[in-house]
Parts: C-alpha cells; sequence; structure tokens
C-alpha cells in the first residue's frame, strides 16, 4: 500500500506514530509561518501542519498545491492545541516530513463540500466529481450495506441467488422493451428484462423453492422525473406458500434492514384492503405517517339545494386538525393547488369549526349552523379544525383530495422524514380498464392469480375480480408489490384470453410457461421490491437519482459519457439494421 | 407454508410426529398391498407409504399418479423396516392419511435423475426440467454460496458494492458490442457493458477506495463452446496500491472461496514471469498441477545434419515419465494428435530411455547413442522415460508443444478434477501485434500502465515493453486478471497513440476518462475474475454451461424461450430503425 493508515483513523493513541497518509486536498490554511492542510479520502479527514522555519522548502511544496490534489504525505501524529470536535481525527494532527504530489488538479468546476455551489447539470456532467462529496458518496455506502443487509437475512432463510438472462425476449404486454439486435440471428431481437418474472416462476417450476436476485431491471419509458431506463430490484419467488406466508417473510425484510442500517424498530406492518386505502385515503399507497383520514359526507350533504353536492357522485373531506386559524389568502392557495391542471379539481369547500366553538362554512348560503353540526359531527371537529370537502366523480374526487391530504400533512410538517410508516395493501383489482386500448389490463402483470372466490365474475363482472396481489407502501411510496401466482395453465389461459390475446399471441409470448406449467408446476409466489427506491427512503430522500453511482437524466442521456451515441456504419452492417433517422 | 416441513428434514428423533410436505413425486412401487412413493423437493427425498388394507381409495389414488405429479401429503413418521443407508431421511418413512395432487404433470421428455437420458439439445429446451436434476441444482447452490462468500470476504475489507451502468457507450477497442438503439434519442445507441472497467476507474478518481461488483458483463462474439454472450465478473479496483497489495489480497478471496467452500487449504499461490510460462509451459495460463516442464535443446541437437532441428527456430521436448513403453501405434496417435489442424506442428520425434538403460530414438539415423545421452542428460530421463521433442518457429511450436503436454497429462492421470493448483502470472507484454489489422492491440486493455522501466522501450520495441498486469490461473484456466491503471492523462494519452487512435477517436471515446484524470486521479489497480469460469473450476466441469441456470447455446439462442425472435414494425417503427435482412 502506498499508505499505512487511512485520512480517518488516527486518534489521540497513535500520538508520535509515524504514518503516511495519501488523499485529496480538501483544503489549506496559511496562518503566518505555519500552514495546515485537510486531506481527505473516502474515510475521513486528517489535519496535516507545515512549519515555514522548520523546512521551508516542504511548506512553499504545500503551499504551491490547488484543491484536489493528490497527495502522499509521511510525519508523525501530534497533539492538536486547538481540537475539533466536529471530526473524529480532530485531536490530533500530522507533522509532515515529507509530500509527494501524486496527481495535480485542475480546479474543479464546482465545490467538492457537503454543501455544494454546483447545479444539477453540472454535477452530472462532472459526477466523477460529484461523487467525492461525503452526501453522495455516503447514498451509496447506504446503498452497500443495505444489499449486503438483504442478502445476508435471505441466505438466512435458504433462499439462492440465481442470476437470469439480461438477454431475453421482447414481451410487447406491459411497459416498452429495450432491444438488442442479434448479430449471429439477423433480423432477431433480444430485449432487456422489464423483470425476471417468468425465469423465477420457471425457477419455481424447477423446484428451487426459494430464490431471489438483486438485479437490474429495464423500461423504455418516456421518463418522469423519478424514474431510471435501468433500476434495480430485490426479486423474490417461494414455492408452496399462501399470500400469509409472503407477507411476514419481507416484511421481516423489511424490519431487519431498518434494524440493521437504521437502528429503528419497525413495528409489525398494518394491512389494508385495497377498497379501504382508497376509501380512506384516495391512493393505493397511502401515507400512513398522519392521519386525516377522508370522511364521505354523501349522506350528510345531499338534497340542500346544492347543486355541486347534489350532482356529485362522491362528497368527501378531510379533517385539517389545528387549521381553521387558516387565512382567506392560504385557503385560495390551497383552492389553487388542487384547480392545476395535474389534480383537476373544480373547487374547494371548507368550514371552519372556530375557537369560539361557532361553524362556519364557504356554502352558508346553502348549509345553516344546524347542518353544519352534522357536518361537524361526522368530521369530528373541534375548536380550531378546518374541514376541507371535494366533490365529483368518485375516481377523480379521491385522487384530488389524496393530493390535498399529502398537501395538508406536508404544511403541517406531519411527513417527517425520519419517521417511517409501513403498509401492506392486499387484495388489489386483478384488471384495470385502459382507455386508450379500450380492454382490460392486468394491474399487476398476466400471471396474478385471482381470488378463488372471484373468478366467476371474470366473465360477467371483470373489473371486480380481485387478485392475491399486494404492495408494500412506506411513506406513501410504494416500495414493492407481488403477488401469488397461477400455476396452472387452463387458468392462465383465460387470463390472456380476458387480456385479449389470442391463442397464437399467448403461444408465442409466453408458450415456453404455459408448456413449462403442463411438467409439474407448484404453487407459487413472490414480490419484488424497487431498491432505488427503498433506499432512497432510507437516505431521507426524495429522488433515487442520488442512491445511483451513474443516473441518466430525463432524456435517458448520461451527460458524463456522453451516451448514447452514434455508432460506426460497420457496427450498423453487421447488426444488419439501418436508421430511419 | 402448505408443508410442515421439507422432504430433507425427517430423521429417527421426529417419529411420531404428524406432518405435512409438498413435493414432486420421483417415482413409485407397488409391491402386493402396499405403494412405496419416493417424493422430491430441493431439501431431499422422504418415502411416502400406502397400505390397500388400510385405506383402499388411498392407495389407489396414489398408484393413479404419474412421475413428477406436485403433491401434498399429511402423514405420521414411521420406522422403516428396509434402511435406506444413501439418503439422509432412509431411517423413515411417512404413513400417508391424507394425499392432494397440487398438480399433475405430463410424462417428462427424459428422466428427472442424476444420470439422465436426455441430450443437450433436449435439456436446454427443457430447461426447467432439466433444472430439477440434483447436479444442476448442486451447481447453482454452489455458485450461490461462492457469491456470497466472496461479497462477505470484500465487505469485509472495506470493499462497496457499487452498480454501474448497463446502458453505457460503445467503444470500438477489443471486442464487439451488443448495441441498444434509443428510442429517445433517434439514430443513438447504447451499448452493454464488456466491462465495467472505465465506471469503476472513474470510481477511484470518486475517492471510492475499494469497489467491487459481482456483475454482467456482455460481448457479441461467434460463441466457442465454453463461451457464452452474457457472463459474470467479480470485478474489483482499489486506490494507493502497487501491484503486490493486489496479488494478495485477491490471492486472498481465492483462498477463502476454497477454504469456506470447499475446505481446501490452498497454498499461498506462486508466481511466474509471463516469460517464463511461455518458455516452461508454452503457455500464459500452464497447468500446473502436473510438472514435464518444457527443455529447450538447441545446444544439445543442432549441428548433426538433421534439416528438421538445423532450421529450426526452438527444438524443445517433454519428458513423459513412465511412458518409454508406448507402442508404436499410441505414438502414432500422439503424432496425429498434433498434427491435426487446431495444432498443426508437422512432426513428432521422440526418444525412449528403456528401461534396460537403453537410449531409442526416431531418429537415430541423425543421433548416436553418444549423442542420445546429452539428450537424456539434458531432459534429465531414468528408465522407463519417453522423450517427445517438437520442432519449429518459437512461437508456434511453443503453442503445440503445451498441446501435447496437457494431452500426456490427461493420458496419465494428472489432471484431477479434485486437485487445485493456482499460480499467479506476471508481466505481461503491453502490446500484442495484431496481424489482421496491421498494428499493436493492447494485451489486457488500453488502460494498463507499461512497467516504469519500459515506457522508454515503447516508441523503439513495442513489442517488448512489460506491463503491470497480472493474470491468475488455476489448474490451466485463465480465471481472471487486472493490472496497475494509468492515472496520468498524458501516459494515457501516449498509450492512445502507440495503440492507432488519433486524438479524436480517444478524445470522443475515452475523453470522459482522460479528463476526470485531470481532476485528481489516485494511483489505482484492480482486477476481474471471470466468476462462470471460477464456480465451474469449483464444480468440476468443463463448461461454464452447467453453472448458468438458463444459457444460451453456440448460435446464441436461448432454445426454451426462443430468443432472439422477431419483434414488431411498431417497436421498429418507434426506435426508428429498419431491418435490412
Amino acid at each position: 500500500m502506498l499508505r499505512t493508515t487511512t485520512c480517518g483513523a488516527l486518534r489521540l493513541e497513535h500520538l508520535g506514530e509515524h504514518v503516511t497518509l495519501c488523499g485529496w486536498m480538501q483544503n489549506s490554511r496559511d496562518l503566518g509561518g505555519m500552514t495546515f492542510i485537510d486531506i481527505r479520502d473516502r474515510y475521513g479527514i486528517t489535519q496535516l501542519v507545515f512549519n515555514m522555519n522548520d523546512d521551508t522548502d516542504l511548506c512553499n511544496a504545500a503551499r504551491s498545491m490547488g484543491r484536489e490534489y493528490v497527495i502522499k504525505v509521511t510525519g508523525t501524529v501530534v497533539e492538536r492545541s486547538n481540537k475539533n470536535k466536529d471530526i473524529p481525527t480532530g485531536d490530533i494532527e500530522i507533522k509532515v516530513s515529507t509530500l509527494e504530489v501524486l496527481n495535480a488538479a485542475k480546479l474543479p468546476p464546482f465545490l467538492i463540500e457537503d454543501k455544494t455551489d454546483g447545479g444539477d447539470d453540472l454535477r452530472m456532467k462532472y459526477r466523477y466529481l460529484d461523487l467525492r462529496r461525503n452526501p453522495v458518496r455516503n447514498n451509496l455506502v447506504l446503498r452497500h450495506k443495505m444489499a449486503q443487509s438483504a442478502r445476508r437475512y435471505l441466505d438466512g432463510l435458504d433462499f439462492i441467488e440465481v442470476e437470469t438472462p439480461v438477454l431475453m425476449k421482447s414481451t410487447p404486454e406491459g411497459a416498452r422493451d429495450f432491444v438488442v439486435p442479434s448479430r449471429m440471428n439477423p433480423g432477431e431481437f433480444y430485449a432487456l428484462p422489464q423483470s425476471p418474472q417468468t425465469f423465477k416462476q420457471l425457477l419455481m417450476v424447477s423446484g428451487f423453492d426459494r430464490y431471489f436476485q438483486i438485479v437490474k431491471c429495464f423500461r423504455d419509458e418516456d421518463l418522469r422525473a423519478d424514474r431510471q431506463p435501468e433500476f434495480t430490484q430485490i426479486d423474490c419467488e417461494m414455492s408452496f406458500v399462501e399470500q400469509e406466508d409472503i407477507l411476514n417473510i419481507f416484511e421481516g425484510l423489511v424490519r431487519t434492514l431498518f434494524q440493521e442500517i437504521k437502528g429503528i424498530d419497525l413495528p409489525s406492518v398494518p394491512r389494508m384492503q385495497y377498497a379501504d386505502a382508497m376509501r380512506l385515503y384516495g391512493s393505493d399507497k397511502p401515507d400512513t405517517r398522519f392521519e386525516m383520514l377522508f370522511v364521505e359526507l354523501n349522506e350528510v350533504v345531499k338534497g340542500k339545494d346544492f347543486a355541486v353536492f347534489d350532482n356529485a357522485e362522491l362528497v368527501v373531506a378531510i379533517n385539517a386538525k389545528g387549521c381553521a386559524h387558516y387565512t382567506r389568502k392560504q385557503l385560495d392557495e390551497l383552492t389553487d393547488f388542487i384547480k392545476r391542471p395535474q389534480i383537476g379539481a373544480t373547487g374547494l369547500i371548507y368550514m371552519r369549526h372556530n375557537e369560539d366553538g361557532s361553524l362556519k362554512s364557504s356554502v352558508d348560503k346553502f348549509y345553516n349552523e344546524e347542518e353544519l353540526k352534522k357536518w361537524s359531527a361526522a368530521m369530528q371537529t373541534e375548536p380550531g379544525d378546518l374541514v376541507l370537502v371535494l366533490a365529483g366523480e368518485t375516481d377523480k374526487v379521491r385522487k384530488q383530495l389524496n393530493e390535498l391530504r399529502l398537501e395538508m400533512g406536508s404544511r403541517l410538517g406531519l411527513r417527517d422524514k425520519d419517521k417511517f410508516s409501513a403498509l401492506w395493501v392486499l387484495d388489489f383489482p386483478l384488471l384495470e380498464w385502459d382507455e386508450e386500448s379500450s380492454r382490460y389490463h392486468a394491474m399487476h402483470h398476466p400471471f396474478t392469480s385471482p381470488k378463488a372466490e372471484d373468478i366467476a365474475l371474470l366473465d360477467s363482472k371483470p373489473g371486480a375480480v380481485r387478485a392475491n396481489a399486494y404492495d408494500m407502501v412506506i411513506n406513501g411510496t410504494e416500495i414493492g408489490g407481488g403477488s401469488i401466482r397461477i400455476h396452472n395453465k387452463e387458468l392462465q389461459a383465460l387470463m390472456f384470453k380476458h387480456l385479449g390475446f389470442s391463442n397464437e399471441e399467448a403461444q408465442k409470448q409466453f408458450g415456453f410457461l404455459m408448456n413449462a406449467f403442463e411438467y409439474g408446476a407448484p404453487p407459487h409466489g413472490g414480490l419484488a421490491f424497487g431498491f432505488d427506491r427503498l433506499v432512497s427512503i432510507f437516505a431521507g430522500l426524495d429522488s433515487i437519482r442520488d442512491v445511483i453511482a451513474f443516473p441518466k437524466n430525463n432524456a435517458g442521456r448520461d451527460v458524463m459519457i456522453e451516451s448514447p451515441s452514434a455508432i460506426d456504419q460497420k457496427q450498423l452492417d453487421e447488426l444488419k439494421i439501418r436508421s430511419t433517422v
């Protein structure tokens, strides 16, 4: 090694030791005849001291270096007169005897500090410098620790990590595939996996019993702020299990991660029906760090000649505790918030339960104090509370009120990033109607099993069929989900039929799986956690980008390596493809 | 769980317990009024017993099942009268009280037994059935354990696993890339990584200090028997190190794997110069399980009017101990072996050191007994030995004799799969001449550093420049290699120049790396182990195919899922590409 120890290791107990350190020059301060330099590596920061009187050449050499120079120094550990309590090495410094510049450095385009002056674009272009900053590196260290911990947990329960192919087959169902032209099979293409779903099911047919994989998956989607074309899943599958077994084992995984990584004892994870989540939170991924449950008011408010409510399919409200003092301006802000095109509500109705006990609504013309008392009773208001009411079509108004609830949670400081609330959402619908293609799509994927008691509804009322499907939600973010799968060829064929596949299409795309089901497929199920998302929640981040070492931007570009890029005509010729741009 | 225990868990201590097992019907035997069924899962095999007198319906139901039916049985653990010492559960059987068929099975196209009757093609088409066989599944369990063990070792040494992008940039240097058309950036392509080389070097520039990743890599090559288009590496990189540090740490990894996985204490790994390996074994990956070193005979044999030797650049021989008794037929076989077009020798010359002490060669016309005594002395023969001699151009004849040495090693049983001999080969040449392109190529890759003392030779004698590069070889197979990298922009630019890159080409392809070197790059180096190969050596297999769950065939096809395949015109249109087939 070029060094004897790291920049994070030295303490008072090492006084007098002769050491060699390597690292980057963080900063430099000249004080009279002394020069102090902070040298940084992954493990910490150590102060170096040079004295002009002791060695003029050495001190001048130290003064001539710039930020981010890579250096190697040898010296003696001495006690600092002016101790720094903020860093673990703050009691000591190195009296340097030799200094070697291992590599010079141009001045970085932004500060390598916890708080940097670099904008997003610059940080991405020089990601290798951004990664030097503690907060960014710490996210990746956290990611590593979480992956190790997850592997230990699963290995301890006899799960086997099996690598499934990255070069697989395009399946038009679901999101768009990235495809890879095959040179050896001209005119044909591999596809990158959106998930190893079919392979992990085949592993169950093979008797692997308990499988997992921390694995890259790919989706060629138009990227929203928090999507990446390649992302990582903790992908799992088990045989001879029921839903209850899956919930227990993977709840155990999440609780183990919280315990080992953050020292937090997460309580046993509550469970909620999908239908209840939609009714009480207007969302299948409710943020349960705070209550503020929806209350449906149809029974209370209808029939008073207020057309907005009378014509609405659903009138639904939340009680914003302690917000009766909201000013007109604040209420206008909330109204503007829910009227934004992304949310699309037409208006906000409110009722104040004033501190003096009086009730005052924005629709006093239609509802007298007597009527408002019924609102208050339904909403369980106390003096000081504010009721916010929306009305409209059930699905839309629930989505709108969900947004308003989250906004109020944020305003009231109820969404603390250091507080964690997990939830299982169960019994998702099997199918959802897609307006664009005018047919039902699988809500999870086509391999999810319907609840046995609902199979009879497949023909008559497909939208009402519930699936053996479950999601885990933490702090309002879906971090994973799965299902008990179909393991029987006939039921799988029936599902494909209901999803609008012809027999030929089903056979062409998934014939290998349906054939496999004929050779002794066990009952099985599993789930996948979005690993990037899980790490970002542990790191207290809103975006997954900073838990990925080399992320792509919203146009799917890596601006550091300038990829994607044009390729040689020779490569295209060999692949027997041509660009039509 | 559908079961209370597995098919591998029950022993005499469980007698009388009421248990539920799930698994596959391995086989069935009817003996008078009794039916015995072996039920199999990943954990083992348990015998079930049904008695026609006790429950006729149940016994008939058992008799009606076929091989590979998936069943669930409940019963009582009883002692077997006829114990089976070959399996851990052989002392007990289950007296079955209830039987449920969870899934029927068609008769598999081959036997699900350790020795199967299925040929390669059939096994690959029904890989999900092949994976049910113990030897195949055991290979993947071994693979899992090795990955876990490697991660533990590296994590324990402060290495951080960082995921690098799969969608990266095409770099024409090296093997062919698989490319991925970008829909969002029409006319542009991502490439799948041949290795994360540049990214791991950038992580060193970022100060990550110790990086590893068990990672899929991709090469679009014409597949030889033992190559796969996607393969897995244990990829590692360290900062502030010298070659010695890398050798020690990764020798430690391999020895830990042997210890933890196979209970073998591998001795400290010997080291050999590349030049010595070529001289003594004719190979940069010698099989050191046996000696049979090359002896160069130019000094001994030249000048005796035997044109074959006199005209040869190199005359070189091995001593096949104890093979003097080889018959004319056996010697003809060896001659045919080395004359095969793949090897290409023109002829084999031999000398027998007979048991009676006499020396007899195939070129007695030119060499009398006195001369042959010199051969014997040089080859250190004893009575009973056979000397095999080849002559020709140095590089070619070494390759040929390497093949002959390996063949003799196999014939003499010196290449035991349960014996392991590891070797570091050091100081590889930096460059190798490529006939086709008439220029030097990087022997490892363009980021490998030349030895400081050889840099002066870059202009005058490029082929003589040695690199700070090393390979680990086990049992004659290269399982990994690496180098100390260039960390300085000027030297990297010089390397690209010597590899025939114009400044523009170098900047276009690797500008991001050379730019990064200007912002404070530390000295660094690393290596990558071929994980598939390493597992196959641990498993005692010649091919990597059976340590990969879903391998592709020599045409790059997955015959099970029928991939690659044609994709929809709509997909091609969206990607703005067209097939020219």
